[in-house]
């Protein structure tokens, strides 16, 4: 039986508290939020938990096994070094921490004292996200070439973070999970129109062996979009996290280039200057080079589990069996490494090198 | 009467001539077209032609008052140059040329020789293009704040273009169009799967008055999108063109902040600094910040007279009135400058200043 | 302070608990389910409520005010009869009972011990169904043509009631509301594939005024459609209530004969019989006796605050007020009579005065 | 080499004859139509065919081997008849003819004649319906439950004939098709709000085998919708003919009942009146009872090559062959039929045995 503290009681905390309560071998002993409000709504809906609004209370108490940290990112660091310092093990929101440094201080920590961390990666365990990445692990999707995926909605404006950090660490770390590469290249452009944080962005991301990765980041959409598409040299698909039934439609469809396009190129090359405009002629060379595949579609059945329900039951067995789980501190940490590199990208408007942030 | 050459009988010729047929002061009467097969079906069409291969017939025409070249983009400037030298006026396609020197020239070559040159914006013509740029010039948007394009689909890949050249022109053209500046900065990011030419590219401008413009361009897409948002500060829009009945929906959304939201941020940030994790009071503070706005929507009734017509009407109009069109030599440089900048971003790898292909 | 019992706490049950809960002059001080696992929940979320298996120890308890009727048809009457006899008012489930004898009898003992009957008709508290009877009522749609809705999905099954039963009150209810009539003529087709009982069926219903209704109900559908048709002389409208965000769609369209047309179809008719097949003379003609009107399309704002709690409200206030709820008993009857008239159609393969119910 | 005449050159005409003049044993040598407009476009665009007003110049051309009849229905029999008469294979628009007496005359005739007549029901040649017909001969959608079609749109109003008889011969050839039998109950409602014609109808059709088949049919709709799903015991599918890409999906989904479920609901009935409104054992029941399939949905890629263009090559195959057509006289005169008995039953507010029209 592992007991859990939750700091944190705002927005996502209740979330957090229902799915570890109904694991039956972990039991929620204490909420603290400083909101007096809060803490009273948790007493409520929990009469049997200790709320207090002194964070200190849950990470001194030598019943707590855990500690989940749902609070601002600005405080994530802060918290988990204590929590790890206690010896308890941490279960924190994402984005892992508010700089790489911070992320790099607590992975030590907590590898020293032989404690686990846990980057709250809720989409990992999404449905979707899961038949996507068996699909890519099973060959299916052939080679990557791209991911690129647009989130945008009508707010929510965050103080303390940009759009970027707000909406982008979703995507960060399902693209890491996907490809199972760390990007090489990172270009941001965007634009701050109310209060002077980027309110839409733009983000490019250039990984190893030609796979390149784009989100969509806009707080000021008149409509809301949660679309990415996965293209790959054997099949594409999208995945539309707003259908409520067919979530991810596999596609039949491809292209490909005849082998010995330079021969090909070259021939088309002298053609095209040798007859300047002569436009059927090139069509039927063009039609010789490139092939279209354009086959059935296909929208697998997809687990509908709550995926922090699978995350909770995923933390208590890596406490247990002491494995690594793959959302661990180091996932974290490149999620936060990216997020860095988008900054810095669009404060001095040029393409940064993720390496520098290693 | 109005007596046209048509240059080039492919993909797109074939509605030139048709639209420029069936004005009432306007005859087609000649027809060139390097590839034999074009030629003949054109003379089995409009028997009445003259139809041939060697575009010089064309050109050297006493009869024939203007050109349209409908050719690739490589051979536009050596045929649009022929036709001014010859005395006639010019409607060449989209994008104008291959470089912004060959644009400059053809520009003061019709100026000098009086005559008109019209590139083939047709989406300026469009009925939802034409109905946004009425939402914009009556002030129903308020001030702009972005212009955001996905143009994606399965191919067509052309061998001598990248995808910019062969899909922004469209985008690049309407966005002239409606923010009626030129951009500062352009961005583009891509990639090359298949033949060693970018496949997809994602492409940022950054325009006067703090409005920005993206471009998400992809040949390698499963699937057809055609979406276009357009924020303002009062409405925002979404034009979806492949949208049977209503491309044009607006939306009376946005997002207000406080007037004095320098004092209000400042007084939020010890707020958070001094209370750390206090989730609630951070809401409530932002609440007084921030106001959304969500009403109704409405989608106007868009004219779906074909663009080709009205643009065809429109040549005809400007060469007997003389006036400059808005799609003039000028519009073509334009567009032409912005993918020369977009093509440097992507090849060397940071933003390009705009001004720098002036 | 109104003291409420619940009576069933299957699926709504914990909603009507929860929503009648939180209004701030109304207590439920008892839940009653036949399920002892039923009632271990109840007691799990509301420790301080008298839960039971015993429906008698509401009925009698003195301090019960009103009681919920939230269990099978079946079992309305007896429940309901119960509870008015014991001099509280009554909420009750919908359909109202599961004959039209039993809803009379009901509605005479109300009125006889001056208690108020409420059908739980939740769609007229829906944000769309408020807005459409505005818009009907406020003279936007002008004459009323047609309501016609199509409610498929896959299941659920249920054993005592076939899919008119469990499917159409909601429409019946939403039509007797927005209407305003009772119909006079009601026809059912269907079929059973399964269970025996209609799994599908076609309900249509002629009103005064010209007016018709038709239902599309369907258990073994692939698809869960919720889409309503409103036409009228002036608009037609679509409500999808499974779209997220634009529920209700107004469309400025319609169709116009020319005033005279007994002559012009007098004139019509001598035309097309002389001239045998004179296509384009008859199509000229057509064109100026009817025309068609397409304008703008409008989604207005549509309020989404949770219709039983709106309802739960209203209950309160009719309670307090002593005002007879638009959904009483004798618009639950209604429903009834048309749920009658639909079974007997189907069996008797014909259709069915609804008079004859009266 | 078949030469063919085409009389009725409106809106469906010019398609007949572009399909026929493209098949390489075929050429149109007559157009006819009583509209001099019609014959002057005719002319305009085949100068090398005999266009002319008068039809008996076409029935009587001895170098006419067989003629398409375009026109309105109410003149189908007399031409048709005609061209039997004078020895002509006869192609004609659906629906066959204006009355049932007419067709069997018709097709006795060309029995007699040993001539071929084809009823233009061009669906059964769309790329959808030819796929929907493989998956049901196939067996993949097992035994047929239902075939429920919505066909609605603004106008178009034709004033000879009223909703059913303008949309329905649509469904009714494509279900004939699919069903391979003929109906034995014909159930029609519907509405006239504008000029005596029904303008919105609702037709049931009951087939042997527990088959049953709906038809939404409205020229009063502000939507434009197509959608038809088909039932079947081990799969079910949506075809949405608006839908550009992916016409069919095929769903993975049903329920199955019990075997033994008389005796199942014996003991169930007796559970629910035994323990009157016990809930949750009644769901425990259900669910043992009735279970659900949902499993994966699949598009088939579709063919589209015009449906026309395959009919016009099995035209003129059969003629060849002298075998009968799946759409020869016979399936034209069940449409029919099918029409006349849903006119029947909407007159007569009754239902109507189809075998009263046999």
């Amino acid at each position: 039986m592992l007991k859990l503290g939750v700091v944190g009681y705002g927005y996502w905390g209740p979330n957090v508290v229902r799915n570890f309560s109904s694991q039956p071998d972990c039991r929620v002993v204490a909420i603290c939020d400083k909101n007096p409000h809060a803490v009273a709504l948790a007493l409520n809906r929990h009469p049997a938990v200790h709320a207090t609004s002194n964070a200190d209370e849950v990470m001194s108490s030598p019943e707590i096994d855990a500690v989940a940290v749902v609070t601002p990112v600005s405080t994530h660091y802060q918290l988990a070094r204590k929590a790890l310092e206690n010896g308890k093990h941490v279960f924190v929101e994402k984005p892992f921490t508010a700089t790489s440094a911070q992320a790099e201080e607590l992975i030590e920590l907590a590898d020293r004292k032989n404690l686990q961390i846990m980057v709250d990666h809720t989409f990992l365990f999404n449905g979707a996200v899961r038949k996507i990445k068996e699909l890519i692990d099973g060959g299916t999707l052939g080679s990557l070439y791209y991911y690129d995926s647009t989130r945008v909605n009508l707010g929510l404006f965050q103080h303390d973070v940009n759009v970027i950090w707000d909406l982008a660490p979703h995507d960060l770390s399902i693209m890491d999970h996907l490809i199972g590469l760390e990007p090489e290249l990172v270009v941001a452009t965007g634009g701050a129109h109310l209060n002077g944080l980027a309110d839409m962005a733009y983000v490019t991301l250039h990984f190893p062996k030609n796979i390149i990765a784009h989100l969509n980041l806009n707080w000021l959409s008149p409509v809301k979009v949660r679309t990415t598409l996965v293209g790959g040299e054997r099949k594409m698909l999208v995945w539309n996290d707003l259908e409520p039934s067919e979530k991810v439609k596999v596609y039949d469809k491809g292209v490909q280039v005849t082998n010995n396009h330079d021969e090909s190129r070259q021939r088309l090359k002298e053609l095209v200057e040798s007859k300047a405009f002569e436009v059927g002629a090139e069509q039927t060379i063009r039609d010789l080079l490139v092939s279209y595949r354009s086959g059935d579609m296909w929208a697998p059945q997809v687990d509908h589990t709550e995926a922090l329900q699978l995350e909770a039951r995923y933390f208590l067995d890596c406490v247990t069996s002491r494995e690594k789980p793959v959302n661990d501190g180091r996932a974290g940490l490149r999620v936060v490494r990216m997020l860095e590199a988008a900054d810095q990208s669009l404060k001095r408007r040029r393409e940064i090198a993720y390496a520098s942030f290693r």
